[in-house]
């Protein structure tokens, strides 16, 4: 086992050359970087972190408008999940709640400064203007859920929306479906249009027609689904894919006023799998979101980032939950 | 610092109870999952592959049609990121080139399993039909350069290639260039769908107009780009956006040949910044790919896979790389 220092000393040349070379920085020569590189790998060079017991390190969480207390609140498990595995690292954890109703009026390099925070997750913030602005030039290690802003020091943590969507589709197509709606969230948001390109790459990949008469967009409150449906059926939809679960049970109350039953009329799956996805009435056929791995993995994104390896985005697998709402299509 | 089955004499339920609480499966109970959640934070669960030195792991590395020997060929950092990392895990690490002028004939699965490899990494396969769809199904552990294979054994490490390119058409919209155009690779690969997306996301955020004429799709080789350059010209482009820095090479040429000065007349960007970028007339602005960070996070991933967190994507931050190839916009 060496070090940046062993590495220097047996080429001869500067600490910092090395510590250069082994960051693939551009301003090391070709020659000098690939000396370093196979010096490295002969002495068996690690990192000194990996090497010392010293790297306690003290992280914070902020949690805003999510609930994280008891297992049926969605941000329980990803903080839980965060926090085993800060415990493998001998990590401290601060969780850091803010007030629904009052935005973040700190200067977050300058708290994280003050407070000794090697870096910082952001769980649930809806990300204010001028929030986003101090992220975009912040040099804090710093891991945000689902929301993405370009800097070299912050990663964004989520599920694999576009795949989820697809898998959605396909779990339907199998089923006989043909005529398949998207009730989808907000146009504007990425998660939105992610799910939107999922839906269309879905459809083509079981050959199936888009048909724009069978996509809406509302939010991802319950509410926002009411209005569409009974488009959607006169359109002769068999199936909705919904952008989460909430849309769904949405979905699944104004089918039942409109007496359509579910599965055996439309079938409908939701995205998220939320708690009360297996509460629904049917059980809710839906694409899991593994909340304790997107903790872990918001946690190995920050080690890394701290490492100094810049990570853009880390997306997980989703999982199609099969349940009772989505079963195969009723010939007509 | 406890271990599963700590927990589980605590609670008094069994290893496998306790194992599936703390991997998320949703066939434990909500109140069962949630007391050993709890009860891993208190007790201070860490799993086993961390506390023991026992997790000597042999992994394979297959590199097909790509260079890695020095460091002027595109794999060799890749491959030196991926053992420095597997170096500080313990882990043996074998590199089997496969010859460019045949297949992968063996059953992967059974070829892993004989070798005793317990993770692969797949670099620069062309990934035949065959092969991927052994991959679909696969349980080893397995991560690909840029390909995408859903399955939650399979993990894809890779720039992000939308972000890539927002920042090579935020860097010419500075300049003042408003006649964007794109040379990018062939239609149906999904790293140039990718590079597509970036170019009208980018082209929108700079309020800029997607004119479909300034719009063209080759293949990754430098020889692509020449039949279309003339018409780029016509339609009054002053700057080339390319999808790669092989094609960036072609669109240099073509310019030199008709006479039209880089910068000065046009600017063009390039997108690797493969080792031969620095020796373009002009040397080519360009958009990194680093390389080591690439290799790491491969081992990075890989690790995570095996211990059951199912990673879809691992995408890395591009870094924007100035050299001369750009400048500020000619008026006419």
């Amino acid at each position: 086992m060496a070090t940046i220092k062993d590495i220097a000393k047996k080429l001869g040349i500067s600490v910092s050359s090395v510590s250069k070379g082994l960051s693939g920085a551009s301003d090391v020569s070709e020659d000098t970087r690939q000396l370093i590189l196979n010096t490295a790998l002969e002495m068996g060079y690690v990192s000194r972190r990996s090497k010392t017991d010293t790297n306690a390190r003290k992280v914070c969480i902020f949690v805003e408008n999510m609930g994280y207390e008891r297992i049926e609140q969605f941000g329980y498990e990803i903080i839980v999940g965060f926090r085993l595995a800060a415990t493998e690292k001998q990590w401290d954890v601060d969780i850091v709640p803010i007030a629904m109703d009052r935005h973040f009026d700190y200067d977050y390099e300058e708290y994280m400064t003050k407070n000794n925070y090697s870096a910082g997750f952001l769980l649930g913030f809806s990300l204010h203007n001028d929030f986003l602005k101090q992220l975009a030039r912040t040099s804090i290690p710093t891991v945000l859920l689902d929301n993405v802003v370009y800097n070299r020091y912050v990663a964004c943590v989520g599920i694999d929306n576009q795949q989820g969507i697809v898998c959605s589709v396909e779990h339907l197509a199998k089923l006989g479906h043909t005529a398949i709606a998207m009730m989808n969230g907000e146009m504007h948001s990425r998660v939105s249009q992610e799910r939107l390109q999922g839906f269309k790459l879905g459809m083509s990949k079981c050959n199936l027609p888009i048909r724009k008469e069978l996509i809406a967009h509302g939010d991802y409150t319950a509410s926002c689904a009411a209005p569409h449906i009974q488009g959607f059926i006169d359109n002769g939809a068999t199936a909705i894919v919904c952008a989460s679960d909430l849309i769904a049970h949405g979905v699944l109350a104004e089918l039942y006023r409109l007496g359509i039953r579910v599965p055996e009329s439309v079938s409908v799956i939701g995205f998220d799998d939320i708690p009360l996805a297996r509460y629904t009435t049917p059980p809710l056929t839906t694409i899991k979101q593994n909340r304790l791995t997107i903790g872990k993995s918001v946690c190995m994104a920050m080690e890394q980032i701290m490492e100094g390896n810049a990570i853009s985005r880390l997306l997980l697998m989703p999982e199609l939950v099969v349940r009772e709402s989505t079963g195969p299509v009723k010939l007509r």
